[in-house]
């Protein structure tokens, strides 16, 4: 069989159980994550001997160690993934919330209602619990998944795929429901992402190569999410130990992630008074500072930043630094050069935190907060499938309820239209 | 300038507009709705004079009485232009509602706020009235826009955006807002499906062909609007004279639009006590009848219906008709034959129309009503930008607020991430 083949075959199975995913009670549907929390704790030898071939091969194809690390089921990683599906059933149940009702003055009765998509793709590199997380939240939502992983962790991506193919068919569900690709055909990815009719969106979950991949082979929608360049400003009014914990924290917490800071802006009424300590603090923390020329001559041990620097997500240790002339030079700095992530801004001044929300276009904006915070987790979402950079369906954190969509329902007495 | 070129410049200026259109107050945005409304009828003799070369164009381009017709500036037309931007103008504000507002635990304030897309690329054909309807609609929702109209209505296409792009300006806005490409280049539409950083979404309106050609070249979010396949299923337990009343208005009303009806599936137990009747009446209301092999029996006049039948969307007076075995064949019917835009069911029971509403995979599921209500303007949404026959991001029909995305708000006191 040829990727087309495999998909239509595929997808055609995955469309026949999404209808009894679909009209299954929310009960149904979380028995079925609970018995895959504790298949995965009952399969953890057998998931950890399938992870074994996968790493041996990954050895072979000289995977850098930190790729190496990431594709690892240690045995923590294995019960975190038990747990999260757990945590996925603990949710509110998304399937069948009633976004909007009314009655219309020739008394029809209009309500807007939450419904599964049906059956979503996601392809992915890397880290094998994505299949754990990702299955279970397909379920969670009442939806049929098709799931590509990364060729390297293969092995460990079908073992996990089995243990929740049990668990769904142990709660009395179609195992169809969650499938993961057994080949490695590269053409598969294409095919998936043309699979008009099996297929209702596609997510990409990893680097930039893959999601171009994948936005310029579509024919199906996309929900995509491009890196993160997030900046902190902070503004004339701003309290400055407030704002040197916040770029602490927002660059140097978690530096490899994309709501990490790269780039900080600070307003140059406060540069004199803010710049040198939090430069000495960020330094002490191990962070290379790259500075405009105003900030080069506050701060000796910065170099100069080149244009390059306000473009780019360094997903590390390092800062750009630039010193702007007020709140609209920040915004415009930001507009220009950001991703459309995650900004903040530190100020006790309430105009200019209104200004600075409404003009700067990020999926999320930040007042007297980390950009840190930019998460499913931290949104009270749970359990996140990505973070969209994309305006479209769901925007920022997506949670189980962002793998929904709605249906309208228009009851009547006999209406007809005059 | 070549295609790609054109997009980059109209591009670049509506993102520039786009800006300043965000945040406009809505008083503003609804004074310059209120100017293009005047603008409008005060112009009427120059939109008729452009109109009436494009229809000397037309004429010579041998297009059918009914293209010419769709493309005619009546005054009654232009009239009902003006009115309907003064409605758009006189619709809530979808712009800055709050989605969802809450605490977190750590007493970060999280808050979902609806802000426009941004750029919105718009291609039609044919009636020039879309380019008043889109343009309003996306000024009323804070977005600009870039229109690409067919070439046998370039003319009146470009008198109605310079009316809209006078009032923009009158109300303080920038006339870059509302953009009608001057060029016939067929590479406009490639061009702009590709255009990623200055276009957000493109919303075809028109035929297949057209649909089809932006989706294969889309490298951008395409909200998409196909066919109307949509059914009315006669339960057992239906009041017979109301499901009668149901399909009559459904495929006779309108016939040649979407959400007219396209087949009727009746219940085995009813079809000896509805069928000749209602066959009788539709016969009288001029409708050709297409019928199973079990219709044929009960109809004399019904013609027999071939399998391409139950997937045709014939826009005319032409009724498919099957006799099936109860409620589940029917959903199954119309789940396997159905566009996913709307399906009725005429039924007594409550938990016959339940099972119908869950299992049915459309936009619109009604009950004891007439397909014919699925529409923005009967939803209560004012004008529509269109009906989605997609699942992301807007489903069904689409009003202002289809045309917003959301913002996160997230709100610290000095808030770091442990």
């Amino acid at each position: 069989m040829d990727a087309k083949q495999t998909i239509e075959a595929l997808g055609r199975a995955a469309r026949a159980a999404e209808g009894r995913l679909a009209t299954a009670t929310g009960a149904q549907r979380d028995a079925a994550l609970h018995h895959a929390a504790a298949g995965i704790r009952d399969a953890a030898a057998e998931l950890q001997a399938a992870n074994a071939e996968d790493l041996e091969t990954a050895r072979d194809m000289d995977l850098s160690d930190a790729m190496i690390d990431r594709l690892t089921l240690t045995d923590k990683r294995i019960r975190a993934m038990a747990t999260a599906l757990e945590q996925i059933a603990a949710q509110v149940d998304p399937v069948g919330e009633t976004i909007a009702g009314y009655n219309r003055p020739n008394g029809l009765r209009i309500e807007k209602r939450r419904v599964p998509i049906g059956v979503v793709g996601i392809i992915f590199e890397s880290r094998p619990n994505v299949t754990a997380d990702a299955g279970g939240l397909c379920i969670k939502s009442g939806n049929a998944c098709i799931l590509r992983g990364g060729k390297e962790a293969l092995r460990s991506n079908l073992a996990i795929a089995e243990v929740l193919g049990d668990a769904l068919e142990k709660a009395g569900l179609p195992r169809q429901a969650v499938t993961m690709i057994g080949t490695t055909d590269r053409a598969i990815v294409p095919a998936m992402a043309t699979a008009e009719g099996l297929i209702d969106v596609i997510i990409p979950r990893g680097g930039h190569g893959l999601i171009r991949a994948v936005v310029q082979a579509a024919t199906l929608p996309v929900i995509k999410h491009y890196n993160g360049n997030c900046h902190v400003y902070v503004h004339a009014a701003a309290d400055l130990p407030m704002a040197q914990a916040i770029i602490l924290n927002a660059k140097c917490q978690r530096p490899g992630v994309c709501n990490a800071a790269e780039t900080l802006l600070v307003d140059a009424a406060v540069a004199e008074a803010f710049l040198p300590g939090a430069a000495k603090a960020l330094l002490k923390a191990g962070v290379q500072l790259r500075g405009c020329e105003r900030t080069c001559g506050l701060v000796d041990a910065a170099m100069a930043a080149t244009d390059e620097d306000w473009d780019s997500e360094y997903l590390d240790l390092i800062l750009a630094i630039r010193v702007v002339d007020g709140l609209e030079e920040a915004i415009d700095h930001i507009n220009a050069h950001g991703s459309r992530h995650t900004d903040a801004i530190v100020t006790a001044d309430v105009a200019a935190a209104e200004r600075f929300v409404a003009a700067v276009d990020a999926s999320s904006v930040m007042v007297n907060a980390s950009t840190r915070f930019a998460d499913g987790g931290e949104y009270g979402l749970g359990a996140e499938i990505g973070i969209s950079t994309d305006k479209l369906h769901a925007r920022g954190p997506m949670g189980a309820a962002d793998l929904t969509t709605y249906k309208w329902i228009v009851t009547g007495n006999g209406h007809i239209r005059q």
